[in-house]
């Protein structure tokens, strides 16, 4: 049973958002995806978030753009986390995303990870699912330790071949 | 009957708003004032943003500031003009409110306004209802033709004390 | 019989601008399109801005970029809405544009949207008229209602096909 | 027992971290709170991340300002949520802090809240614990209730005073 | 006879445009200071952008705050110099006034000094007239010289007494 | 003989210059470029700044990017008007090079002009030097005829064409 | 004999100089502060930097504001390490004092600190002594060692008194 | 024996960090390079940091983006000058990285040169070498002098071709 919601107010946001669900089903861990406005349909948009907890769901992460509605209305129906990706923009880099996610007014959070940050949007529903779920914080370590061996390979590479070399291969 | 809504997030954005309606007050055009936050109250809200045509609003002036969502929601759902105030915020001077309110997706604007451009709201707002009403229209041009005479008088002072007199009986 | 103005500054903006007149032309209201410079022919700009009132228009709606004066000189002399359209700049991404148009002093509202809000601007503009136009407000509600059935068309495909395969079909 | 670190990178800071703890308290949420630099104690610090774990904590609430390394630091070696607070700044309001947290790489997340955002951080923290704890979820559903009953009792003030009068008396 | 124009669109600029006029009393050089709202009287601003060449100025020194027009619409008209102040604002600082003054298109510029730069716009003004007038450039001289022995002065104050005596007399 | 002086700190700077250059030879002004780092020859600058004014220069055209410390140097020397060309740069959009231009303290006036601003810069180094040569004033007038000219075609072109064909034909 | 040159363009920035002087007089290193402008004095600031390397300095710490040279025009002549200081400013928080000082072209690098970092100049330019001083070295591990117990001890306190006393006390 | 650390935090900024070994390279200064991610693999960072002054070493250059904690990490461990490199980045341009770099607190300064500087960086370290190394001292200068015979070539080249005939041969 899906744990985890994905949801995107537009399907341009959809090449961050798969990097998120890229992560869950790395990780195990079930999620929902979806594209609903909060601006276009207001009231689809409602009933989403009202019965998101009904559905099992623990987490939510919502991605948007620009005046990115769509994360802070969730935080304002879901009870539990809800995690927000601000889509970068062309015109204002992103940052219009950015404060419109996380400057959230008190009571009302959403835990707000970097510009386009997808995939640690992902490892984020999976940390929280995690205080609950010893077996996933297993696959999470796991997970990390992935990430150093990658940097751990790359030091040895460049040690091996010397800056000038590594670069002429990459 | 009132034909303007005014509504803000939190009464700290009061003193703001309450530019609006002097204005409006002013230009002798009714108004509703309230305070609904679509954060705490997203069913509360709602039903405001619905009900509004139904009462015989033409146009929604709404406030708020940082991750300001308010006006945004409210155009996502009432049919005619809104007009959105950007609150100034400590840490961003207001930045946040403003990129979360002028930066709508396309098909569904909010007539921004400056930040803590309360009065500007208000006289938008008659603006507004002034294409469809002549007697209005003149109470605006006189308007206007006041802030005109008050410049003009301000300069025959300045031409008559000299800026250094001026600056001291100011 | 036009109600709406359009004026750029520069044919630069007319992509902009045209998404505007698309969506007037769409939702069956009449404007009139041109291109006059505040800067560089400031006598013509003033006898259009003077004029349009008694063409029967009801709203302006500006495109300008950089230090954008076209909006602000407009609503210093048209007496009824003017719009005003922030265009993407390169070296600022239109935050100059932006702050030339929101940042009105009190007493002269410019209707802002978004940076390159072209479509945005249309729609505002239908909205104002739409306030003593009933047959106008229900293309308006028929416009958003069609936009709505598009994203719940891209729900319903990205619940068929999944993320992986939508992303391909793209 | 604890389920909730707190931790400061100066005591300059406490006052926006005690809000984190005030909700904590409110909601029936156990917390140890510290100061610990990550730059002026890096031994210390890596202890006292590395022994997160063990003591049974579930989530992190990391504070800090300017370049604020303290929670993307605790995010690196915990493997369960860290919730980053930017703090506000003279010079630059905050951006500094802001960026510093949010802009974390792929594969560490930091949750990250409004700055000065202490209560929010507090309040997340609990609905990180809520996605295993159906207690704590009726408890912070009762706090996002109360939060609704000051609006409305906000609300009906003003609907009974009229904003001058309310406005004098606040 | 006054070569320079001084004009600023608020009375609340007249701080900083007194500074100019102070440079320019303190250089023997005559101006004419006045208060036009280019936004609120846009008829009286234009016939005196338009006169001013046929009264004999050479310079025109304008001021604004915010969405600051002023000088970029002299600029539109007059055919010689005008010299832009950007006035300091509470929300953004005066990057609203800058940006609408110093990123004027081309064909129109405006010669741009510093946020609240009264005294450098008198400066520049002074120096773009003793490009014809070797009189007022040796009293330019003078000042700057003047300007040197002051820092002069202060570098011997240090030496004498120390950094921390040097506080204290402050 | 050259009256004015045209410098740039690197010749990555000359498509812009080369547009101040231009708008000179149009106008009718002789001019000497030339390439001289402040930061990589101080000496070779120190002695070009001193000697400008005995080389009957008028006015110097400055321009630099980043840490723009050329302008700025220049006017430090330079007693009569120096105009400050700020370059656009790929991280920071130009807003570096504009702040070290424009934000000349008190007593060393940079005349600054738009990001990228070359010819703006040639327009009003020939402003300068039309206060006291009406010949080149008539000549500055004619350009800005010119210039309104080529709006009040493309205005004729698109009442004639629509903007649909318009924009084809572009 | 003194190692370290400080130096500031205005007595203005004095308060964030003396941090660094304090710094150094606590480690034991000999230095000479004075006051010079680039600006108004360049002569007497040339004359400064090129004696520099013969009076036996090694390193430069200079602080200056807004379109800040001062540090980058002694990177340009002095050839050993310049340390730059951006001051805070009022209109646009020391961003334009930063992007003046740490955005240097290559070749000409500027060790730039925080924004009002005086202490850390001070502590930085030690660093680069203590690369060849021992003594110095230890000195400064000591005076990190120091730091460290501060944090320790307020710790500590925090630990005995619990926040809401600590506050208090504070 | 390597006197110069150089660690990345990713390979994807190996071409910044090459410039810096180029430089060290053509300066005659020996240096190691290697890829340590401080939060992918904190522990190998820490014993990096730690053994680096065992190792010889003077001074460490690291360069980071986003929320770049590498460079200040390195600072709070390692005792002698770091100097930090901040990435381009394409949200924000590289303003996160900056600041995440520089707004360093009170005691761990990083000597922060500017977005993308690599070459900057090399120099600098060598700068500080040269504090104790006459040989290198002698290098820099011969360097600065080679940067200073290019752009007189580059102004000769100019002065021969003309700019429209150097742009052509560029």
């Amino acid at each position: 049973m899906a744990k985890v919601g994905i949801v995107m107010g537009s399907d341009s946001d959809m090449p961050v958002m798969a990097k998120a669900a890229d992560v869950l089903e790395e990780l195990g861990v079930e999620y929902e995806m979806t594209i609903i406005s909060a601006h276009r349909e207001p009231d689809v948009f409602f009933e989403y978030a009202k019965s998101a907890e009904s559905k099992g769901w623990k987490v939510i992460i919502a991605g948007a753009g620009m005046a990115a509605h769509l994360p802070g209305m969730c935080a304002a129906i879901f009870p539990m986390p809800v995690i927000g990706i601000p889509m970068h923009t062309t015109s204002l880099g992103g940052r219009d995303s950015l404060y419109s996610i996380v400057q959230m007014p008190s009571g009302i959070p959403v835990a707000t990870v970097a510009i386009g940050g997808g995939a640690n949007a992902g490892i984020l529903a999976a940390k929280i699912l995690a205080t609950s779920d010893d077996a996933l914080l297993e696959r999470l370590k796991k997970y990390s330790s992935d990430l150093k061996d990658q940097v751990v390979a790359k030091a040895e590479k460049l040690d091996k071949l010397g800056y000038k070399e590594y670069m002429k291969q990459k």
